[in-house]
């Protein structure tokens, strides 16, 4: 896997009991991953004869965050290594502009979106529509939040072109709430949907995330569940893809994200469905038979821990631990920075409110915003 | 960790999630664990300067075998090191004379018993109950069902004075089944106890677990709790606590082996409780707050994968990932010798013959002996 991140830590961790043999290309032996896995190799991403020299001796290889070149995947591909998902597929993950345009030739419904030329070129796109706020995007680079701007006028959408790269905008989507659809897609074809999500962002980071997504009529859930499928399959995406969706106010679903790698909407199915998406996301970049996506009780809720304003966690740790037996911990191993997210926490059970409650609860005092 | 089998393994695998730092002393690069814990000292557990050497970065020991010399943890312990569970507790796991002793002061229901000095002696034990056949038992060095023998005259009872470590004489015990009570404890003293699981052995091997005990009463099954419980406390053991149990045809338990480590009676506990054995193993050494050991669903039933006459299992790997979406599989990594632990199946949920047969049809096609 290419990437140090904690997404890499838990795949490791789902790796261990299939008895696939973990090799991770990290930037520092203190990555998240890092601290944990046995077989790393230290190098640049960015690098061709680094990812030459870490592919020399992995069956496959897949990636934790989606910021490898596409043309050295390309020559890695070209060259007989097994890159899944491959670089056709992993683009449109890559480029926002690229993924508007492939959805909308498979008819997938989205936002209102174009490129823009310059600010002028956001005013007119603002015009063509209901007008300002309008959501612009840079193409390549972004992710939690950044690359993406909210502008409310002219001026406003100068900055997003200062990093000279191509720039989307967005209509600005008077969404109910934010759902995730995710699957996982083999290279001979098998599927699987997880339940759909809910996903409540802050500050454009994924916070928490219920599963399966409340009160969501069973029509919608199908018909994001078969959109996900879909776009997997029309994609010829290999591994977990994780397809962020706006629920508006008229009952529909358009598509906000894709990400093509495990990902923060499937984090409670490590402790609530039979098979995580870790597990599921190795099986299918090795072609092995998928496992099963269903929950393992009625509702699961996990919620990040974000970096406070305590670096030390540790006596925050125990009180959860000691205050509720049931509350399923994972730490990522970072150094505590505000905003950064350094674990998450997950509790499932039959009861909702009590659910939300404790996971709530649990990482509003790691993070130190309640101490009781 | 001292000990690089699979215990560790899955003990690493824990402790990933906690945060959890694990640094392992093993054999060989080669081991189980060493396949998949970043932080490896190879050297040889019956050294004391490589225990110390080990020792010396780590906040506390711990143990996937009891076979560390007990002398050399007394030193240890005399030099700071926190060693759990102590000495004075592992010897009653190291040496079976001492640990009938110990249960015998603490009134914990034993077969009976008595160190025996030769041959003759153990006539002389037999003709003390209901005559031969007669259990005999080397006090130190054996696991696996090696170090045990069912001896049927004074001629077989030769064999295990051989080895020129004191031997111990048990009746056999004509027994309805074998159970275990596995139970966690922490140094302050909190502890929690799984459910009283039914343990089938093959050759002196467990080979199937089925958690809860099915028809187990609940009266026989609060007192095998308590026992094991009781047992932790008498001698202050901390961490994992595996009582196997005989239960007799007159509805009482008997103590059959005490394990202070994690222990493959626990193994269904990983897919099936909601924290476990080796998470609540490492919670406790570390003298964090123990998490709830309840299972998950009615039923769990784990099958051990033992190596067959197929050196290469993958096509068996991949057949039963693809029969059965819903069963966890857990490989070790070590390679296949006919009896040889591998690994192990799980299965869980309402229907325990459904749960069993699938169990049990995984762990025999992985081994090689149905090939449908």
């Amino acid at each position: 896997m290419i990437g140090g991140g904690q997404l890499a830590r838990m795949a490791h961790d789902a790796a261990i009991p299939l008895g696939v043999r973990f090799r991770l290309l990290a930037d520092t032996p203190q990555d998240s991953a890092s601290l944990v896995v046995n077989d790393v190799v230290l190098g640049d991403y960015r690098d061709l004869e680094t990812l030459r020299r870490f592919a020399a001796g992995c069956d496959v290889i897949t990636f934790d965050h989606e910021h490898v070149p596409t043309e050295h995947l390309r020559t890695l591909l070209a060259e007989g290594v097994n890159v899944r998902p491959g670089p056709d597929a992993l683009v449109f993950a890559q480029d926002k502009g690229l993924m508007r345009a492939k959805l909308d030739s498979i008819g997938a419904p989205c936002p209102r979106h174009r490129l823009v030329a310059d600010p002028a070129d956001v005013t007119k796109f603002a015009q063509e529509g209901d007008g300002y706020p309008v959501v612009l995007k840079t193409t390549r680079g972004g992710y939690d939040g950044k690359g993406v701007w909210v502008v409310k006028d002219e001026t406003e959408a100068a900055e997003p072109f200062r990093a000279g790269v191509a720039v989307l905008a967005e209509e600005k989507v008077d969404f109910v709430r934010e759902l995730a659809a995710d699957v996982v897609r083999s290279p001979h074809g098998q599927a699987v949907a997880y339940p759909v999500v809910e996903s409540v962002q802050k500050d454009g980071i994924c916070h928490e995330v219920v599963a399966p997504a409340p009160d969501l009529s069973p029509e919608l859930a199908a018909e994001a569940q078969a959109l996900a499928l879909r776009i997997a399959g029309e994609l010829d995406i290999t591994g977990h893809l994780a397809v962020e969706l706006f629920e508006t106010r008229d009952g529909r679903v358009l598509v906000n994200e894709l990400a093509m790698r495990p990902h923060n909407s499937g984090h409670w199915s490590i402790d609530g469905a039979v098979t995580s998406q870790f597990e599921n996301h190795i099986r299918a970049v090795l072609d092995l038979p998928l496992g099963d996506p269903r929950p393992r009780q009625p509702w699961t809720v996990m919620v990040n821990v974000l970096g406070g304003d305590y670096p030390d966690m540790y006596s925050a740790y125990l009180h959860c631990m000691a205050r509720d037996p049931g509350l399923r911990i994972h730490m990522y191993g970072k150094d505590v920075k505000p905003g950064r997210k350094v674990g998450h926490v997950t509790v499932f059970g039959d009861d909702l409110e009590d659910v939300r409650e404790r996971a709530r609860h649990a990482a509003a005092y790691l993070r130190g915003d309640i101490t009781e």
